[in-house]
């Protein structure tokens, strides 16, 4: 039975939930009631992380900073945290975070691409945050080369490195077999942060702690991009029930989410529905829905045969001409089949 | 990797979630769907089984054969079955089901008692029915106990048995253990029903698979009692994506899906929420929930910690004066501490 480090994302990834709309006062009272609840590290900011609020991913109503600060200046126990992917943070801002606080920071990058993160790991190390190299999309590797990527960021001063599985895509089997490679790639703990597309966010985790992993990341009423993350109450009850050692309080953290869903309400948690399904059946990132559905439209082709056939071209969030390219594909082999 | 049978019960345990108010037209016209996407058994009626339609759990609007009829009367490829619990369903009803096109009949029980559903094993055999034994609650039974009345079914002439995880309480590891302890003690098929009061109901379905079951149940939304069942459509995401074979096509499921969340708005999808984690953490059967928070309340206790307890004491449905009790105990305990 593992000693796992608890990491509550609700009040960064769960702000995807909330359009980006987090007020100093929503996050101030859920992370203190995180906090209370023995919460080891709560990350807080816009759902993209730190210089995340543009026009294009969504405008925050306040400063990274001024959330940070609701949040440091509450929390007594808990580490706190931030999300950085280089090109929407620089050095600038995880000067302020660290200034502001925080201690720990997560340094992200598409699986494939963990060369992006060396020099703000490296600040980040400067600076003396507990650092951390982040691959989104874990489901888009293989195993093999997972494990070089999370070898590189140990290279680069990481002091764990997360997998997110952000499409929620893969089975247990598949999350076992890419940390049992990352584990033997690297000497630093082993982080996991799962998606619900397909229901396995907990089932994913228990699989996950099973080959090693002792970071686990979630978020209160599942909040996050997609179907969500795996509902952080939910992971704590299922961690308990498996006999592994966790320092979050049951009780206080049914207090926590109720905290939190009053805070929200009446936004409510995210559910599985049929758009989620099939992102995650396919491996496709969600900001691909509603291009999706506007090319299907426009070229009167299956919404979800486009999602399946651009899942299988591999497309990362940035690629979005590929839709209409297979669109336009899809177009003519429908309307060769129906001549 | 298995061939899977897929049972779908949205119009019969879903019925829990609609508070047992379904109507001819809306289990027509979802069993339409299903059968269109090729499930192989729909489940319909009352959410309790048949003859479950009472004041103390629920009236239906309609008679359960008025149900079936509506579902009979559209399908042309499933099988359509029922549940029966000896006590609420009796002989005439399996008559008047077989009579209405019903081929399969669920014979269930508490997982302790078997030998309640003997003589309705042998009366829906004489029918000619594809006749099985149906564990309720699989994870208060040890799994050495479980293969003890999972064999007697088998004695009785049960086609397969069914293991209900009716508090979704097990982690996969404890489903594992279960299945195969049953799998050594008979020579039938195993089926397993998961609920999803810990996020389990897919990861389950998958550990369950691993050890040998073929029949899986789901329902569409997840609808069902507690925090609902596996969801169907995304079962049969996953089932796929883990590599089984399944009659179920995946764009016709979803379909269905959508049909049926139609029909039933603006009734929401269930959610995980603390209620469901408690009842599924302490291994406590959903009908305790309002008894407790009323006793809570009365005694001025915790309603968790009196949740934990009945879970302890093993409460079964039908006890409910133990919460008097364990109110009173708390109570009387808390005062002393107070003091």
């Amino acid at each position: 039975m593992a000693k796992i480090t608890f990491v509550d994302v609700t009040l960064r990834d769960g702000n995807h939930t909330y359009r980006h709309q987090f007020t100093p006062d929503i996050v101030s009272r859920t992370a203190a009631a995180l906090d209370a609840a023995g919460v080891d590290i709560i990350e807080v900011g816009h759902g993209d992380g730190l210089g995340g609020s543009t026009v294009h991913v969504g405008r925050a109503p306040v400063s990274d900073i001024e959330l940070i600060k609701a949040v440091t200046s509450v929390v007594k126990r808990a580490k706190v945290g931030i999300l950085l992917l280089p090109g929407f943070g620089i050095f600038r801002d995880l000067e302020a975070a660290a200034e502001a606080g925080v201690s720990v920071a997560r340094v992200a990058s598409h699986s494939t691409e963990a060369d992006t993160t060396e020099q703000h790991i490296q600040k980040a190390r400067e600076l003396g945050m507990f650092t951390v190299g982040y691959l989104v999309s874990a489901g888009m590797a293989s195993p093999e080369l997972l494990a070089e990527e999370a070898a590189k960021l140990e290279s680069y001063g990481a002091q764990y490195v997360n997998l997110a599985e952000s499409q929620g895509h893969l089975v247990p089997s598949e999350v076992a077999a890419r940390v049992r490679a990352v584990r033997k790639a690297v000497s630093i703990p082993i982080g996991f942060h799962p998606h619900n597309n397909l229901g396995l966010a907990i089932g994913n985790i228990l699989a996950a702690i099973d080959e090693g992993v002792t970071y686990i990341d979630g978020s209160l009423k599942g909040f996050g991009g997609g179907a969500g993350n795996a509902q952080t109450e939910t992971v704590i009850a299922a961690l308990k029930r498996a006999g592994h050692e966790v320092g979050t309080d049951l009780f206080g953290i049914l207090d926590a989410a109720q905290t939190f869903a009053d805070l929200v309400a009446p936004q409510p948690m995210p559910v599985i529905d049929n758009d989620s399904i099939l992102m995650g059946y396919a491996n496709v990132y969600g900001g691909y829905v509603h291009p999706v559905k506007h090319a299907a439209k426009h070229y009167n082709v299956d919404p979800r045969e486009l999602i399946i056939r651009l899942g299988k071209r591999q497309v990362v969030a940035g690629q979005e001409d590929a839709v209409e390219d297979e669109a336009q594909k899809l177009a003519r082999e429908t309307h060769l089949k129906a001549a």
